[in-house]
């Protein structure tokens, strides 16, 4: 069997084609364009699929579909996803069956990044992880018992929004203090804007953002050059949000945590503080267990649709 | 079938007998005497176990038994139970099964709750559940998928040493700011004791605790009649048990919150305010949802053991 994972942000469509062990035979990328609205969506979704279905004749496929925001899962369909022009009810994974005759699944990316993390990337070694999705926000995924848990109303995981500081920084939520607000892109370029001011003229982080925004990439870069600012915005990073993953370890004790998404590729200048903030606490047990890695691989979200999708076409029969 | 539900606490052991719906047909307590060691420990329960074998002749039975610590659930074995003489690595359901020839679970008293939680007080209506046991300390236990969740280590569900202020009061797991430090019962006295020395003369409180120590069931009765020194102990402790319990729903994303002990009790006085945390909240959807309840049940812990117990025995046929 072959899987199709699709990872739908904002502004491009990511599509790949995955053996049973997610190893990538296919890839293709394509703009969203979501002010053409959900018809023009599932069309190019499934044009890539059918080109794929021909190419891979007698293959049995399945699609697996993963998309920003709340979604449900049973019914296959966009609750609401701020990223894809604020739709509301959007039906997906029907009118790709309808149209292509697959297997399909639909899922918040955190959950198939969760997906990809317990199963592509732990090897299913691990029955309970935690994914983090670390990009502009912060979400996560759980598998708990070498099961994809949606929790009550499909929202199990978003951890990005727990709180760790009473009164502390805006979040984009509206709350303040949350795991975000400090380990979101946007609350780490906050802050090192914040520490820029105060940077001396000759030092590195300071050359490297003469001309340009500062970004995590930057910030990363400075850090690998050993600029100290930099690299104390990203030890606080990693305290906060290991802040947070400590109480999360003692209520799931999860075998595994993995950290993926852009800001996670910064992991070397901020793991260090996780480990720092899980030796701070007087029970040792979910921490002396726990694994804290981030993903190898880049596009772990699509990688696990196209896995998801496999598991449930087999699961559903 | 009937089940043989039994919660070892430091002081006694409480034992009944319950039928597959959770009707209590037996009910015996007696002294725990852990000094007197494991072996003398496992015969104690034996013997009630054996006289109500005879009683049931031609009946199946099967047993759960609860301990406050840390637990093999797979093996029956208490690795560490602070309450049993600081017992290590006590095998408990072989002895009995090898004496009785009965079925039998040993749990954290905590998980025996929340199954009692999931099984009994909310007759299996809502697939996740956490319980919270309030007592001396602050415990927990998680049903997800309508299962006993143990995470990787046993420990899932210790909800009490989740952090609500960085740098708070003192627990007594020797952390500052968890949950059990403002929600246990020693930390409700501790804030208690610090407000009777402002308190009015003629108030409620100072009356009722003139001659006798005072304890969460006084600061009840106090709140009961009106005085506003327990009303405002009340209100906080729901408080910062609501932040806390905010997060875990931001993870879980429970159904339902089953809050249970003695504690408890009183929560007609601090339910609001932990209504009022939920409320504060910016993400609404898990909010929105989850029902949050005080057990009707006081003994949830052996109600649990004894339904886990059948649950086992029909599962692991």
């Amino acid at each position: 069997m072959i899987g199709i994972g699709v990872d739908a942000g904002g502004t491009f469509i990511k599509l790949l084609a995955a053996t049973e062990s997610g190893e990538t035979i296919e890839l293709k990328q394509i703009p969203t364009l979501s002010q053409d609205g959900p018809k023009a969506f599932t069309e190019k979704i499934c044009a890539v699929v059918k080109d794929w279905q021909k190419q891979f004749k007698g293959e049995k496929l399945a699609v697996g579909i993963g998309v920003a925001g709340d979604t449900d899962p049973q019914k296959g369909v966009i609750r609401y996803s701020p990223n894809l022009s604020k739709w509301r009810n959007v039906a997906v994974s029907g009118p790709i069956t309808e149209a292509t005759g697959l297997h399909c699944v639909l899922e918040n990316d955190a959950n198939m990044a969760a997906w990809g993390a317990y199963d592509y990337e732990l090897k299913r070694k691990y029955p309970n992880v935690l994914a983090v999705t670390m990009g502009t926000g912060v979400g996560g995924g759980l598998v708990i018992n070498g099961v994809l848990y949606h929790g009550a109303t499909g929202c199990a995981g978003e951890i990005g929004h727990v709180n760790v500081v009473p009164q502390g920084e805006l979040c984009h939520c509206g709350d303040r203090g949350c795991i975000e607000a400090y380990a979101g892109h946007y609350a780490i370029v906050r802050r090192a804007e914040q520490a820029l001011m105060r940077a001396p003229e000759k030092s590195i982080l300071k050359k490297l953002t003469a001309n340009t925004q500062i970004s995590g990439e930057l910030l990363a870069q400075a850090a690998d050059e050993g600029d100290p600012i930099a690299l104390e915005i990203w030890r606080e990073t990693g305290s906060y949000l290991g802040r947070g993953l400590a109480d999360i370890c003692l209520v799931l004790n999860p075998d595994a945590i993995v950290l993926t998404g852009g800001v996670s590729m910064a992991h070397k200048h901020f793991m260090p503080a996780i480990v720092e903030a899980f030796s701070l606490r007087q029970i040792t047990t979910p921490f002396k267990h726990v694994k804290v890695v981030a993903a190898h691989t880049s596009n772990l979200g699509s990688i696990g649709a196209a896995l998801l999708a496999l598991e449930s076409a087999k699961t559903s029969k």
